[in-house]
């Protein structure tokens, strides 16, 4: 099979052994594969796949078709259409993923959609309601509410009956976010227009200190992200003020247990509302596999509305 | 009425109108008030009484019995042994406290243990389970294991099931905590040891760098206390790498309600310990009202095994 592969800091497309199922295991012809932050940092050197994931090719979603299953394996039949997060290697024409952490892809959903889909959804709801526990009425802050995680969250959050307001630096981009359900601000006016009930953190710890103090009494702080920078001072007293929490989550390096927790949970909560087209998958490109170092730079450079999809050629093309 | 009062930045016994209890509240004859961190701070002007609460005189537990009831006040008949936690004014002679933060005394416990119990166990409390959610066979770390709430914590995780590691700075000290049940170790072996499902700090903001790295994976911090410094730097990678989070917590200055939740689970998880003996309020001394700012002396001095508490005349001395 044909995969996205890192070489020497870039990301070239190279032949590799097509991989076999194992006991639970669905091999999937992948049809669009979602490009994450991880990706851009696992390229970089700095974000090593976890163990038992492949080394070399990148990739944590896809959707696909299932080509055939391993021993035990029931859930979805061949042919089926079927989205997952994985620990890597997503970025191919073929990929093998446990059947317990697959779901179905919604009739109304194509393929760029769908494989853009797993990895931003399942971030969000985990940190808004998992870690969040983000309820009706309360006010969520998105940070960076125009990349994927951001449009999710402002939608699951929406949809949850939370007041929604997000950040937006690109002034190009507000009003399309806003259309997802937020009331959508600058970056530098978050702390005047708080307090919030749950903060959505994944930009970096410079925002820490606005956060702590825009944050409600029994507030809460997801921090799914720090591209922009790991590490700030924190002053406990005001966490203890406030009787507030701060989360550090991240999918990757989960074991398998907690990965399909999370996709049954994705499932019950998303998927509904995903299959009634009340809640959108935007996708700001898609990219064919040959031209996967565009797909990088595309997303390095940022300033996009939602996902960077790289996809793969229909069987027999 | 007699009570313990601030005045320029020192704690004298002056004469105060006797309060009256209105709805709902109690008049309590107070025959002993623990010390805590906080009255240290109040006294130093620090850290303000929250407000409804006496300005002036500092103390946030009692122990003592009903004098009279409100208007509507039936939880508890005259002449009853009570103790509560309040949200200030409780070394006097007299205190007014809602019914609903009155907790019943247990026989077996005599005045100055008692006086030096709610506010301790039900920090302790409230920061193990409500906030860190600690269960059985998990590993517990108490910073600061010698002193009132250090104490109360490693009863609680020890009759919880945990396997608790507690921090000693007094070398005199730590074989009188190892029997409460803890391992117990100086403050800089505590990395070493680790590492730990949930770790209370009641010590500093010095502390968090160690706590982030010794912590287990989805591992909680629970902070209560930052006596020797609230300002560190953190680095948030690490919280999302090991799926953590820290907590942020005080007693005071919550509502009414919350207040009375907090006492309605000590009564139910730890009042039964206590009345059967299995957990014990450990006394380090007492000093009559009258030597007031000795108490406070020997508060600030440490190097202590659990509470400091002012006691009150028998009535009729």
């Amino acid at each position: 099979m044909r995969a996205a592969t890192v070489r020497d800091g870039k990301v070239v497309v190279e032949e590799h052994p097509d991989p076999t199922p194992g006991a639970g295991e669905c091999l999937v012809r992948v049809m669009a594969a979602g490009l994450n932050g991880a990706d851009i940092l696992q390229v970089a050197g700095r974000y090593p796949a976890p163990s038992g994931s492949p080394k070399l090719i990148p990739g944590m979603e896809i959707a696909g078709e299932v080509l055939s299953r391993g021993r035990g394996a029931k859930r979805f039949a061949r042919g089926e259409r079927v989205m997952a997060i994985v620990g890597g290697g997503g970025q191919a024409e073929l990929a093998v993923v446990h059947e317990r952490q697959l779901m179905p892809v919604p009739d109304n959903l194509g393929w760029a959609e769908a494989g853009g889909c797993p990895e931003v959804f399942a971030t969000a709801y985990d940190a808004l309601f998992t870690q969040g526990e983000l309820t009706m009425g309360e006010r969520l802050l998105v940070h960076g509410g125009a990349g994927g995680v951001g449009t999710a969250a402002i939608q699951l959050g929406r949809h949850a009956g939370a007041q929604v307001t997000a950040t937006v630096r690109n002034p190009k981009l507000r009003d399309e976010v806003a259309r997802f359900g937020a009331t959508v601000i600058a970056p530098e006016d978050f702390v005047a227009r708080g307090p919030y009930d749950v903060i959505l953190e994944l930009v970096g710890a410079e925002n820490l200190k606005g956060n702590l103090e825009s944050l409600a009494t029994e507030g809460r702080i997801a921090v799914i992200g720090v591209g922009a920078g790991a590490k700030a001072p924190i002053n406990l007293l005001v966490l203890m003020a406030k009787r507030g929490r701060i989360h550090g989550s991240m999918l990757r390096g989960r074991p398998l247990e907690e990965k399909a927790e999370v996709a049954r949970l994705v499932e019950r909560h998303v998927l509904p509302q995903l299959g009634a087209g009340t809640i959108q998958v935007p996708v700001a490109a898609t990219f064919p596999l040959d031209r996967v170092a565009d797909a990088y730079a595309r997303f390095a450079n940022g300033g996009k509305l939602g996902k960077i999809v790289v996809t793969m050629d229909e069987p027999g093309d």
